[in-house]
């Protein structure tokens, strides 16, 4: 790191200072309802979500590139972490905790390192149907997970449709009062996302105030449930679940070593993290950068996003992420500059030392709500919709990430997802266009024999490639290369023009080989033409290079003219 | 199905009939000791690989396309087998055999319905470096395996380097006669591989013959290991492991119904196992082919190959492929039908029903150094050595592959190697290759700017995109699309020349929709021209098109005579 001092603290705008802090101080508040319920999420203490909005979020605005996008705990990364480590151990536990701590860790150094080796072209592994279809799925997930805090029954099971199916049965057995006030907390922010914000802006406020308010209201949600709690005594009297005691005060750092074992266990979980906290963050920064005509760095943003995740590991001990919420938030309250986050987590100081003690009467069941709310509107059918009427194939990998998220986990299900996405992607790259060519007469050029008036030499096959040879579509090539071949009385010659060809990969020059040997045998000699300096360079490198039974021409007129049989002169006078 | 009876039956050339009974009947006696070894690598008992050598070998003759291929237990579905379902339940066990059954059947059907969707090609997501790593990494995983056979001992650990260094550790406590049958067995069959067959051709032998002589060795190894437990009675003197007692007979068919949790326990494992499977077969049956001068059909590989795991499920319940070295000594015995595989499946109909009890005093050890053997042969040094030497990424895809085969298991090895494989792939098509056009004047031809003298229009830019547009190059797209912006004064127009483009993807019509909103906010409207028709076909569906800022060309010059500013007329004279 050349910069120690980013380029937008050195050259920070006066002008800007005001609107950065009255944004920090916002952020803060409006933050800690979603940290405290993605803590939950992630099966860790609520207290956690609010100490990952501290040094994490300082760590990214110093080493990011994005002006407002915001960091902190995430819903995608809170049930990744709840799904890979609940059947290590049991949440909230203090293994749990510090299993959660590695996973930060080793995703962040992970993230680190793809930001210093320049590998945020990885985030392009994705298709969007493969994000939107994994993104829908892990919401369903989520709902699903936050039904026990909305209804106080406990479900057993070990897929998500045997949870479901569990919990319908023991529905009975809801304990009444925590329903009541889940069920209130949510029917109260479905009424503020549906209709309270068209109702504002026609009653005449601007749209930027009306969205502030309905920003505003989980916060109003959280605190009126406190309240209620506090007021009718739920928690001690009627046995209403709620965060509980907070340790009170600011926790100092932790350090420590993981044992190799956990490494081990968590390395595979911790990539896929990095994979889609990559594939988000990337997203939605440049997202916003372009609405707010800046740039980012991709690169520069894996760089931040490891740091935040690394200090995560130390202070506070949950995987963070790029918001959505949480960068909307930013950005509707103003924020110019990366310093009204640092503001934010400073400010965020004061609440954690002072005020957290406030949230020890706090319900889950109201969190629980929110959770769900902010996951329902994760579920983007319309993504589907499009998709379908536009591209089938897209929509069918959709569908299969979502399905295999629910049926298989997160992991398997971005698995599938990736390998869906190359799949369609093999499938329309596998046949690559190839051309019989000869040579337009009087001419050194040579075109198509289907299109143009050409000439060719009796037993020899002039084959233009005009795409890079790489596994998937050797298949095709080695095909098309026999049918061209058996149309040629007596074929001894084979000459492949390779102007078109930029790259061949290690299992093409295989394949090259083993055609070559195979030609030998046939008594088929196969020549190279016009083969491209860098990829002669790598090719002479090769068994083909030194095995290839014919010649390497400079142009397909050189092999011409060389395999033309001896011209019998007949004079013609 | 149309054709009951497959083409090599109804038009069978009698000529061939002595050489496929002759192979027929060597393949039976020549596969005893792999089939019984496999099964044992699989964890299942011995007699399952003689049982699933009988009607899995039939049905995959009735259906494939392969005139010498030969089916059966293969190393890699068995160390599969054994990694998929030893977490699960003890391997031996009731529970344990009625899993592989399952697993049979379910990557049987799972074959059977690619075929049927001719998804054959989903056989080419893997390059030969990762499928080399995968192999090489599998087979140092079975050498692992097999150890506890080998030396009495049997060790404890999750991970393949936990097993080895426990194995170490307990070393000295090796039963000794085990150990020393083991070494013996396994030094024969090593001085066979590695000399033998040199000496005999050098002694005079045919090459074919010599072949012959050293594929007979492992049942003479076998042979005399039973007879040296027979005659000093190790068994039950000295406790050296045997086969033990094997149902005398031959079993019936075996109907069952999976239970559908099983089937959600073993749908991804079963998965992974079709598509190593669908490499593995096609592949080879495709080399043996081209070797003969014969045609293969990978759909019809596909069917032949599940319809022979399905029958595999209810007969013998051990998954079966093609494998390499049944197919080798089927060419080396001269088979030269399908019929030689039906003939050596009768005839192992006698072998299980009248000599199976000959196999109870078997020593283990033995198999297991002839599993061990094979495995050795199967780690490929030089593919790595020749991939290194010719493209790096490509040699770090084998080797990461293997790492992680290794150390995450079989699935997940698998899934890195096919992340890595595609990673490579989109990272070379990642930057699609883009031109800045202008028009030669006095034609309707428009050229790259770079290269040609070209008019222009103030404030349009004409681009060309000469590469299929889909999730993985976007980015690299939008990029240069925006600096190309930036150099144009005043730009308020963007012409993109799609006549290079067969494709544009879910994801880049979103991206090129976002671009749309994103220009228009900055003043400048986004063209299209030269769409080709089943592009704009798919493109009329899209948000794209109904929300597209400017026009839809023909050409690239209809576009440009009407976005050329009004010509003022200057009489010249």
């Amino acid at each position: 790191m050349a910069k120690l001092i980013p380029g937008w603290l050195a050259h920070y705008p006066k002008d800007k200072l005001g609107a950065d802090v009255v944004a920090g101080l916002i952020v803060t508040i409006l933050v800690i309802p979603q940290s405290l319920a993605y803590a939950l999420l992630a099966g860790l203490p609520p207290q956690l979500g609010l100490y990952v909005s501290i040094f994490p979020v300082i760590a990214y605005a110093l080493f990011g590139s994005s002006m407002v996008q915001a960091v902190g705990p995430v819903a995608i990364t809170a049930i990744m972490t709840y799904s890979v480590l609940s059947p290590i151990a049991p949440p909230g536990s203090s293994l749990y905790i510090m299993l959660a701590a590695v996973l930060s860790l080793l995703s962040g150094l992970m993230l680190l390192a793809c930001g210093a080796l320049r590998l945020g072209f990885l985030s392009q592994l994705l298709s969007r149907p493969v994000i939107s279809g994994f993104i829908s799925g892990s919401a369903v997930l989520i709902i699903i997970s936050q039904l026990k805090y909305l209804t106080g029954v406990v479900p057993h099971g070990s897929s998500s449709g045997e949870l479901l199916l569990d919990l319908l049965i023991k529905l009975p057995l809801a304990h009444l009062p925590t329903l009541a006030i889940g069920l209130f907390a949510f029917g109260i922010l479905a009424f503020v996302r549906l209709a309270l914000a068209g109702w504002l802006v026609r009653a005449g406020l601007g749209k930027m105030r009306a969205d502030f308010i309905v920003r505003l209201m989980p916060l109003v949600v959280v605190i009126t449930g406190t309240l209620a709690v506090i007021e009718f005594d739920l928690d001690r009297g009627q046995g209403v679940a709620v965060v509980g005691s907070v340790v009170a005060g600011l926790p100092g750092f932790t350090f420590f070593v993981p044992e190799l074992d956990t490494v081990h266990r968590l390395l595979l979980p911790a990539f896929v993290m990095m994979l889609i906290g990559m594939v988000q963050s990337i997203t939605m920064a440049q997202a916003l950068a372009i609405k707010r005509r800046e740039r980012i760095d991709p690169n520069a943003e894996l760089v931040g996003l490891g740091a935040a995740n690394v200090v995560a590991g130390f202070y506070g001990g949950m995987p963070v992420g790029g918001g959505l919420s949480r960068s909307a938030i930013n950005v509707a309250a103003g924020a110019q500059t990366p310093l009204a986050s640092v503001l934010s987590a400073l400010a965020m100081i004061g609440v954690v030392a002072g005020a957290a003690q406030w949230f020890e009467r706090l319900p889950l069941a109201v969190l629980a709500a929110s959770i769900m709310m902010a996951a329902i509107s994760m579920i983007d059918v319309r993504a589907f919709l499009l998709a379908w009427s536009y591209d089938r194939a897209d929509a069918l990998a959709l569908l299969c990430t979502a399905g295999g998220v629910l049926l298989f986990g997160l992991e398997a299900g971005i698995g599938m997802g990736i390998v869906l996405s190359m799949a369609t992607l093999l499938f329309r790259t596998s046949v690559p266009h190839i051309a019989v060519v000869g040579r337009v007469p009087g001419t050194e050029h040579f075109r198509n024999v289907a299109r143009y008036e050409v000439e060719t030499l009796p037993g020899v096959l002039f084959v233009r490639i005009d795409e890079r040879l790489f596994f998937g579509n050797l298949g095709a090539v080695e095909q098309r290369l026999n049918q061209e071949l058996e149309r040629v009385a007596d074929a001894h010659d084979l000459v492949l023009v390779m102007s078109g060809v930029n790259l061949l990969d290690t299992t093409a020059v295989e394949v090259f080989g083993e055609l070559n040997q195979d030609l030998a045998e046939r008594g088929i000699k196969l020549h190279l033409a016009e083969v491209k300096g860098p990829v002669q360079d790598r090719l002479m490198r090769s068994l083909l290079w030194s095995t290839l039974t014919g010649e390497v021409y400079l142009s397909a007129n050189a092999a011409y003219e060389k395999l033309a049989p001896p011209e019998v002169w007949c004079p013609e006078i």
